[in-house]
């Protein structure tokens, strides 16, 4: 018996007694699955260099901004956690003593249940060395972890291998060689599979500082020579079709809504040429923008790249903050969104596509039942995605199963999806999830919804078929 | 003891042993009272005319666009199901082998539960017959239940007296003349009330492309010989009248928005002629339907009619699909809506008039505690609607009576409203209703919210004393 | 062993038993902790008097909007609840008899736990007498509770004191002198801190009828001689000092929306301008009332008053009850809002400001998860407000913890807030509140998710160490 929470068996699971054995039995199924993760942010350099990580500081805190908000929330500037582009004032040791101080802020919270998780069954920390994080200690943990860090089974493709990850997809600009993808797929001593994913947002968001730069790069890379609208579109065909050829399954879209639109050519010519001379209005970016999801799905039905939509996250709410430390650095803040009308113009002409799998992301919860629901339980081509961000937490995943399945069952959601840079947290997200699927199963069980038989099927197929079945892994 | 979840006398009941006991037993006070229907889509033709069903597919699958939107999500055409006007290229045994090889994607859904209760209770089929539904036995189940459908006792007159069912309302058109409701009437032998709804929705939105000829049809069939606008209202206001005399106790309205508006006569009369021309604008056509909400509330008030409102759904979002199907094929979409401002102009001038019900309904969940409820909590005139379409299920149930109990209590919602065309599935649905009023009552009384003694006589009146009240039967 | 609910010592505890039992053991770190109450309506004249309460019914049915509206919804008009600056057609008792008659419609609402519970422990009333009421012992209970308020002990200051009221805060005008809390503060024999606040939405919003009245008084008695804008805001800062010279530690904002702008000083000049000529339209108004937003915001980033808003409220949307009512009178109904986008201007500049609280409610829940806690898990300024109003209720104020805990933590939250004009309801609502931290903590610990030692912690914190801290107590 341990006191431990981050070592306990039942964690996450439900108090009731009852229930809680049918969900242990239901975990029992799924535990020890291999690992898919068809969206993410890690990159694939760490996978083909495997060089071991840097200190812990650099891995574990000053890249992972729902870590380095809170302890900003509570009134450390982020230049003391050595975020952004540096120089920084402080060495690693000094920031990681300010996040071993601000431990308590994230009890009760996802990433403390993440870092409590990855300290105790990635690093082998003891439960009270954890419990007891904080100023005290500080510094034997950060030395504690620095030495794992050193040792051989701790270069991120023993860690891949020992968590268990089967698939792994990251995600890469359109002009990115993928050079560090076809290294490790041509090693064949190492069996996980590393998959790129095309992001395009800074090709199709005008409103990007970079954006004319960056769509004449592309064109002139991959526009077969051919300018303006036309080399564009065809450009972005062109590498959507390198990263299908370099083992790619999906394009992954950051859009600030999930308006969608369908122009004649010439319009959206018009609005191009616009664009392009510096001359879009508000108005005209979002027209742009609404208008090129149409494009993105029109391609994706015809190259089979699986389209996911991340909408709804106001991204660099503080500008000051930005500008000094620059994106992801904690103030993506989420508003309210609609699909039903959005997307509707996409959904008309694609939403019975055949082989067109599209998997609509929300940051607002409301999205759950009220349209996404109903939209994925009618379109062949819509699925759910699985809850995201500030969602992807068990009483919040705990909320969109009840908003889901009433509507739509257990076949229209996308499987886990971790959505994340912070490497060693991969194992507990995913185990969250598990747990989670694990005790809503189980209370349908207990309230005589689901047969217990049918639910162990179920709870297979969420975890493992669903993102190959969704994924088309 | 039966492993059958859909005979399980404690299914939908809490897994907490305790708070289950006191759910019990509430239960155990309702679960025999007789079955109120103030809402539906039942034909008065099925009860008036007492011919045997036709074949399981016709009666369970083709019309349930709840049943046929989930398997047209897993990739089976509409078609294949025998839905729309037809011809059909396959039989109904055929289309019933789609339904039951599609059996596990309703696995967790309401309609699941439902079909699985009407299998067991109306059926007779066995518990593994109906978890084991699929291909091998798709057969069997379809001439067990054809069988069932040949028999006297399957008929829709005996089916009701079975159902315990009291009253049930159907949905009608202003011009039907109600010949059905009067046989049924007329029937000494009968003693269920079937009782018609007014619905003039296709006579008040402009957009339904028969505006203009069904309100041509209904000013010369019932306008005492008056023309335009004001012919228009005399007739919608004899139309009523007419439902009155025949039993109606409701008139139902399916709006695109909550929004009412209080036009002069001159305006009104405008826009109507607007209309009438074709010229109309989508704002012009919002208005006319906003002001027409606030008449038909006005002549509410005057003949007695319950006015009750179901909006906030983008009706046949997939625009082919309906070229193809018709309407009520499963893409009807909801969206969030806005009572406070919309309803606003009715309620200045009828929320607190005599003897005026509203029964205000939603689609998106966030308008019960943050709208709803603090308007039913102030306005006599009214009462929230129950949970309806994707929310008429047992945890969205159980999240309405959360969002709304604290602050309205028990005495100022609507009652259960099953507003189904699926006649078979009635009892099913009821029955789920008042295990979920159990299950959030028995855990009011367990945390010493609810005195139980109190509890007990709440639920009598929930089931039964709330629809008789709110709907004046 | 009691049947009484209210004198239950597990009333609001999780049911199951497990859970049950760390809730108690939670619950009883902080029962018995003094009341903060940071926020409420309370007038402190009845402190400084100390006169004894009126009748039953002036102290606990007229003046209280939650309770009168729910009978008002019932069919009983306001003026039969002595509602309003009369004259009653009925004297208090026969009010009384109408409340004691309605009784029944407060069963499950947070109203009802309020009322029930100070029935029983302030007043001392049996359990089956409470459980009872109604027409049969109306009297006898109104006589009951008169006697009660006729003795010394039923004083104001007595009961501040048995309450364990440590700090409470009042809502005065700009313009209060706050003679009453000087006399309060004078007085030694008397330790309660009673705060007064500042409250200037008469002054801020241009819709308001008196606003230029108000305007022309505030600039002449604060502006020191300087007219117009530039007079009006020297005014407001003057005030505010005062105010903090009085002990005041928050300044609360009554808003429509949380929209907030920065206006340069000539256009927010020329605004103030047009507005005191009677002119501003619609969009003038929101515009300089989100401009004064950002004003009392640096105003606050100065003088350190912490700055909350509330917003969200339709406020006497019944007009014929406020015309002959006034306002708060049961009809101030919630809709949706925006923090995101809204609110960003105000903290580009003062998200990170020094010692600048900013404490932000809702009454539109979907805000909570949604936009609440992304910006407070950012900004070090920017504390989410207690569920307040119609989610100041159990299972509201579960939901609360439930959506804003996995983003945040328990650090970034105001601490309970009454917000009452019911004085003999605080203890009563400060009960609640504990009770669900209990409850909610409890689960947590139950399912392994925070270390039992923490969470005697938290909830400590939770009760007593953030009201202190995020009011500067």
């Amino acid at each position: 018996m341990t006191n431990s929470i981050g070592a306990n068996a039942d964690r996450l699971l439900p108090a009731d007694p009852g229930t809680r054995q049918i969900a242990r039995e239901l975990l029992a199924e799924v535990e020890h699955l291999p690992i898919i993760s068809p969206h993410g942010h890690v990159p694939a350099d760490w996978i083909a260099d495997n060089a071991p990580f840097p200190d812990p500081t650099a891995l574990i805190v000053s890249p992972d901004h729902y870590v380095t908000r809170l302890i900003h929330a509570s009134g450390v500037p982020l230049e003391q956690l050595r975020v952004g582009p540096g120089p920084y004032s402080v060495d690693s040791r000094t920031a990681w003593r300010h996040f071993a101080e601000a431990w308590p802020l994230f009890d009760g919270t996802a990433s403390g249940y993440w870092l409590r998780s990855s300290f105790q069954h990635v690093f082998g920390l003891p439960g009270d060395v954890v419990d007891g994080l904080g100023a005290d200690n500080a510094d034997a943990v950060y030395d504690a972890i620095a030495a794992k860090l050193a040792e051989p089974g701790f270069r991120p493709r023993e860690l891949f291998t020992d968590f268990g990850i089967e698939v792994l997809a990251t995600t890469d600009d359109p002009l990115d060689t993928l050079e560090a993808h076809a290294r490790i797929a041509a090693d064949e001593a190492f069996t996980g599979r590393v998959l790129p994913t095309f992001r395009p947002d800074p090709y199709i968001n005008v409103a990007h500082p970079e954006w004319a730069e960056r769509v004449d790069r592309l064109t002139a890379e991959a526009g077969d020579g051919v300018g303006g609208y036309a080399g564009y579109l065809r450009a972005l065909a062109n590498r959507r079709r390198y990263f299908v050829e370099h083992g790619a399954v999906s394009a992954d879209h950051g859009v600030r809504t999930p308006l969608t639109l369908k122009l004649s050519a010439p319009e959206a010519e018009a609005l191009f040429a616009k664009a392009r001379r510096g001359e879009a209005t508000t108005s005209d970016r979002d027209a742009f923008e609404a208008h090129m999801m149409y494009e993105m799905a029109r391609l994706s039905a015809e190259d089979g790249l699986v389209m996911t939509i991340h909408p709804g996250s106001f991204r660099n709410h503080h500008w000051p903050t930005f500008e000094k430390y620059g994106p992801d650095t904690g103030h993506d803040i989420p508003f309210a969104i609609d699909y039903t009308v959005g997307i509707r113009p996409l959904l008309e002409d694609f939403g019975t596509a055949q082989d067109f799998h599209l998997v609509l992301f929300t940051l607002d919860e409301t999205v759950f039942s009220r349209e996404l629901a109903p939209l994925a339980g009618f379109y062949p081509s819509v699925y759910i995605g699985a809850p995201w961000w500030f969602l992807d937490a068990p009483d919040a995943m705990m909320r969109f199963r009840s908003a889901v399945t009433e509507t739509t069952g257990f076949t229209r959601t996308s499987g886990f999806i971790d959505d994340t840079r912070a490497f060693c947290s991969i194992p507990a997200r995913h185990d969250a999830s598990r747990r989670v699927e694990a005790s809503f199963l189980a209370r349908l069980v207990a309230e005589h919804r689901v047969p217990e038989a049918r639910a162990h099927e179920i709870i297979v197929d969420l975890v493992d078929g669903s993102p190959r079945r969704v994924f088309k892994l």
